[in-house]
């Protein structure tokens, strides 16, 4: 793809960061007071996690979403965009002690660091502090928004690891793992800037659909991604899902479309039924043959596409082009 | 000791559970209500603590502490007597996680059960549903209370976990880890409870006080239990903390009082250097021959007058006789 075209989309985060430089750094202070304790271990193990170069999309969606509509309430955002941050960084603390995960942003993960004990109960103090961050922020509706959003993650994380190793698991119940799991919090982070902002009812709902429908896409190009997306480029952290015995959408696609040895193989693989060298290689060629990461990626871009035309409850204004070069940005990272 | 002076007190707890019958039974249903979800693991996994046969103090003392000041306010003091048990349950998930526990409420524990996984991932659920129960309650300054807490708690939790097979570890630590990852739920319970019923100020921060040393005595009772109490009657579940490494305020005392091969002893056992199957008898004849569990005891008693002379801000009722006599029994359990 010619770099003209691709310019504006790839730079959409860039474009982001820049738009709310200044509300970024504010929230990153509040980040670091906030995972302060004269318990060492915390903020060390804290800080491990939250300085390793996260993007720290959730929150830019929440101070932007507030941003959307004028100057007001963005004390309020910012302490919400920590908040949000929070509890995402408190799930990727457990997510790695439930997946005995040794990777994390391209460095060993806290767990195999720290222990499992401590990743576990620091996760349950930066999930606490993100209350305490809701409760400055002063309004009991927009805590009940991410209150909310947080019972749905958990619940979403205990579908996905009851799900694991079920090589028959439906493609309506991943998609309904990775809306609660993932989009339920782009939902609640968009949503709660629009509410900081003094937005409410169908604006709010909207910007609501906004966060989902990116979250959604979001997943399903990590998804495909984890199989080396569209040009089957096997960088690092390739395979992940595959090893976990994870049915992601590009593993469902193929299989129903797949023929009587197909099935079998992705039974054994994914069925928690033992794995060889070759296997990964071999999924990756079914996946590409029976079309299973395109269709993925095109359902990818069906959300972008819905989350940008969310927006347009918005008024223009080069936050809003920056959140829908965001939505191509999401899906174009896998091409 | 005579049964005419012993039955006002080992019956407190019966006749704090008569006084909230009501209040109970409401809490229960808010609680078997609130921990449902579609995903059938969760319900489970939770009804299997929740229903355990656990006695429901934290709860009874939000329910009598709202109750000590009138009829008011008593349909958020149940939400938050089921959101204090939430965040309750929710910690001995985890706690079983992180000490590996293999027995909680005398049965194989959830951990051993279920997975760890899925006790992380449920006690997050209950955590999260803990705030949607402060939610309704619509109350954000008691809220930030039961956030603090949180905070606390998990901050005590790790504080355990750094001192965890520190032989050395000097006595003030101890309490300032009981402090926190005990007292300050049963303090938060009291205090909501009275903010519930319309108290603040200087009343709720005496309500707080009965908690919290409630829970002061309530915890160094158990830690002298552990160890088989005054009488040494060594039943069952004796020994955890031994074998854990914890160095519990009987052993802090003991060592301090100790000669060097005393010390040397609890060094070795409680330092992470291995364990004989005599080293458990030893200790429990170190400590009494230093007066350990009876001056660990009498530090319970301590705080458990504390506890009784902070309800004098209440006006007496039979309420307030039975959170009175639920000091005592705290203490008495152990003779």
């Amino acid at each position: 793809m010619a770099p003209a075209e691709t310019a504006p989309d790839v730079r959409a985060l860039d474009t982001l960061t820049g738009l709310l430089r200044e509300d970024l750094a504010a929230v990153d202070a509040i980040i670091h007071e906030r995972m302060g304790s004269s318990v060492g271990l915390i903020p060390n193990l804290a800080a491990y996690l939250i300085d390793a170069g996260g993007k720290r999309v959730r929150p830019m969606i929440t101070l932007a979403a507030a941003r959307l509509f004028g100057e007001s309430g963005m004390a309020a955002a910012r302490n919400l965009a920590a908040a949000v941050e929070f509890i995402h960084t408190a799930t990727l603390l457990h997510d790695d002690v439930v997946d005995e995960s040794a990777l994390r942003r391209g460095r060993t993960s806290a767990n195999f660091v720290w222990g499992n004990a401590a990743s576990v109960l620091v996760g349950d103090f930066l999930f606490a502090r993100s209350f305490n961050l809701m409760v400055d922020a002063g309004d009991l509706e927009i805590l009940g928004v991410l209150a909310q959003a947080s019972s749905i993650i958990a619940e979403g994380e205990v579908m996905q690891l009851a799900a694991m190793n079920d090589a028959d698991a439906p493609l309506d119940r991943y998609l309904a793992i990775i809306d609660a799991k993932t989009a339920a919090l782009f939902a609640a982070a968009a949503r709660v800037g629009a509410m900081a902002a003094g937005q409410r009812g169908d604006v709010a709902d909207r910007l609501a659909a906004y966060g989902r429908n990116l979250g959604l896409a979001f997943q399903l190009v990590d998804d495909a991604l984890d199989y080396g997306g569209r040009t089957a480029s096997l960088g690092k952290n390739v395979g992940d899902d595959f090893r976990e015995g994870k049915v992601t959408m590009p593993v469902a696609l193929a299989r129903e479309a797949g023929d009587a040895e197909e099935r079998a193989f992705w039974r054994r693989v994914m069925g928690g039924g033992g794995q060889t060298e070759s296997d990964f290689d071999r999924a990756v060629a079914i996946l590409r043959r029976r079309g299973a990461i395109d269709a993925t990626l095109e359902a990818a871009s069906g959300y972008a596409e819905a989350a940008k035309a969310a927006l347009a409850v918005a008024p223009p204004s080069a936050m809003r082009t920056a959140l829908e070069n965001l939505a191509d940005f999401v899906v174009r990272r896998a091409s």
